[in-house]
């Protein structure tokens, strides 16, 4: 229970964000499970489930559309961020306006660059996107390019979104208070809950908009994160990025996150709400060395 | 539980800090009690105790400083919290030696002006009182002087505290991001525990330091702040101010915080650790008026 005093002691080793996350989350889960209650419960129960984005990876157009149609029509999702960053711009503008023209305007469509391109770019993309309705930009450029980020947050309409730049609480008030981004991704991933809950009330305290992200995780760390999306008003206003675990071949948990009407259910059980198929971790647990 | 939907609804009423707050408290009582469970724990259990402070109301100075040396001797106090913003200003320069000299140089000492003076006199005060080593400085002067009170924040090497400034979540991110205030009084009774862990977090996110204040609270109210105080390390940072309810002709609980060697121990009951006399209770009550 007493986990201020662990997370004090973790603090003393700098970085490590996933191995620290990992640990908070696990103390949650040990917490609500001696509690006899689920954890999204536990930090605030504000709503019963999320709604899910879907992240369209890089192919030809044709098939990032029929992706973005796919997952609407089969899961109910309505929001899509885009995976762009390419040269020439042309690129990922022709696939922006065609997943627009496609998809109509009731879907949520977002960018993420992944630092591909340079601020002047970025600018360029927002001056030829403007009229499709974009609502967020994550990464356009590399955030250590200072000068040209600030530049580009401070012409932006589009809110520009701190994913990697922001790692922890102190790398977020940084990068939202001297102009580096307009609106933050938050990872259960890299931050559990607890520092979550500090980035997410600092976001709520200055008027800045959230995102929860997805480090490609597997089912778990998708439940993790619905866990928390859903506990809060601010952190469950925007679609969560959740649909990463539903292209692995395998994975640890035994009931991975159902997505129905686009949109996941916070988990009914005691604590996190994750059941480990034991024959799975069995299977690929390295410790033992024995696969 | 889930009190995130009910803090929304509460949301929509603006004002009403000490009502909201009042909810807030009772609802994690609710819940922790539900539980089984001390909401110190459940809200993180840094620490076991916190230290005290003690106000110094005005009185002559001979009286403060033997008030002073009384809560040393018979509680272990060694924080206090003096009360200035008195005209002439050598009236409250002559105060501040006096507790220095009388007290030692292990003592903590810092001033609350509750906006007695200009920002002018503050900062004179200020310079005749350099070699004192107060360590806060609380609404030296009206917040609403707004260029007086920046001007006031650049120049001191000593935090000033928003209290009345910052009584919710936003004041307190506008008083600091517009440089109105450098530290911040966090109280309870006005942001419950679900607030005010949203503005301890923020305070953390941005590097300032914040004191458990007291709105003159009861034995209730102050077992309210050990509970929050002792939860996380950012808000056991400081002595947290808890002895105002010793100066009551009479309380509701049953059992009031003990003040041993200058801390108070966070209860080890369930929920937030307050009994009710049901006698007093059935005394005091106003809403059957049988009194």
């Amino acid at each position: 229970m007493d986990r201020g005093a662990i997370h004090a002691r973790l603090h003393r080793t700098v970085g490590n964000y996933a191995a620290k996350g990992a640990v908070d989350i696990a103390l949650w889960d040990i917490i609500g499970i001696a509690l006899g209650t689920p954890v999204h419960r536990l930090l605030g129960g504000f709503a019963p489930s999320v709604r899910v984005s879907h992240m369209v990876g890089f192919a030809p157009v044709g098939q990032m559309v029929d992706e973005a149609r796919r997952y609407r029509d089969e899961y109910g999702i309505t929001a899509f961020k885009v995976k762009v960053g390419r040269y020439p711009l042309s690129l990922d503008i022709e696939l922006c306006t065609a997943l627009r023209a496609e998809l109509g305007s009731d879907v949520e469509l977002y960018l993420d660059a992944n630092r591909g391109w340079t601020a002047a770019d970025a600018m360029r993309v927002l001056d030829a996107t403007a009229d499709l309705g974009l609502t967020f930009f994550e990464e356009p450029d590399d955030a250590k390019e200072v000068l040209g980020r600030r530049r580009l947050v401070q012409h932006s309409r589009v809110p520009i979104v701190a994913d990697e730049s922001a790692p922890s609480l102190g790398d977020a008030a940084r990068e939202i208070q001297t102009g580096g981004a307009s609106a933050l991704s938050i990872k259960t991933a890299r931050t559990g809950f607890t520092e979550s809950q500090k980035v997410l009330a600092y976001a709520e305290a200055v008027g800045v908009e959230v995102i929860m992200g997805n480090q490609i995780d597997t089912a778990i760390g998708s439940t993790a994160t619905v866990v928390f999306g859903a506990a809060f008003a601010h952190s469950s206003r925007n679609a969560a990025e959740l649909s990463n675990f539903l292209d692995m071949a395998d994975d640890l948990s035994a009931e991975p996150p159902v997505i129905v009407d686009g949109s996941v259910a916070a988990p009914a059980l005691p604590g996190v709400g994750v059941t480990v198929d034991p024959d799975k971790l069995a299977y690929y647990r390295l410790d033992e060395r024995n696969r």
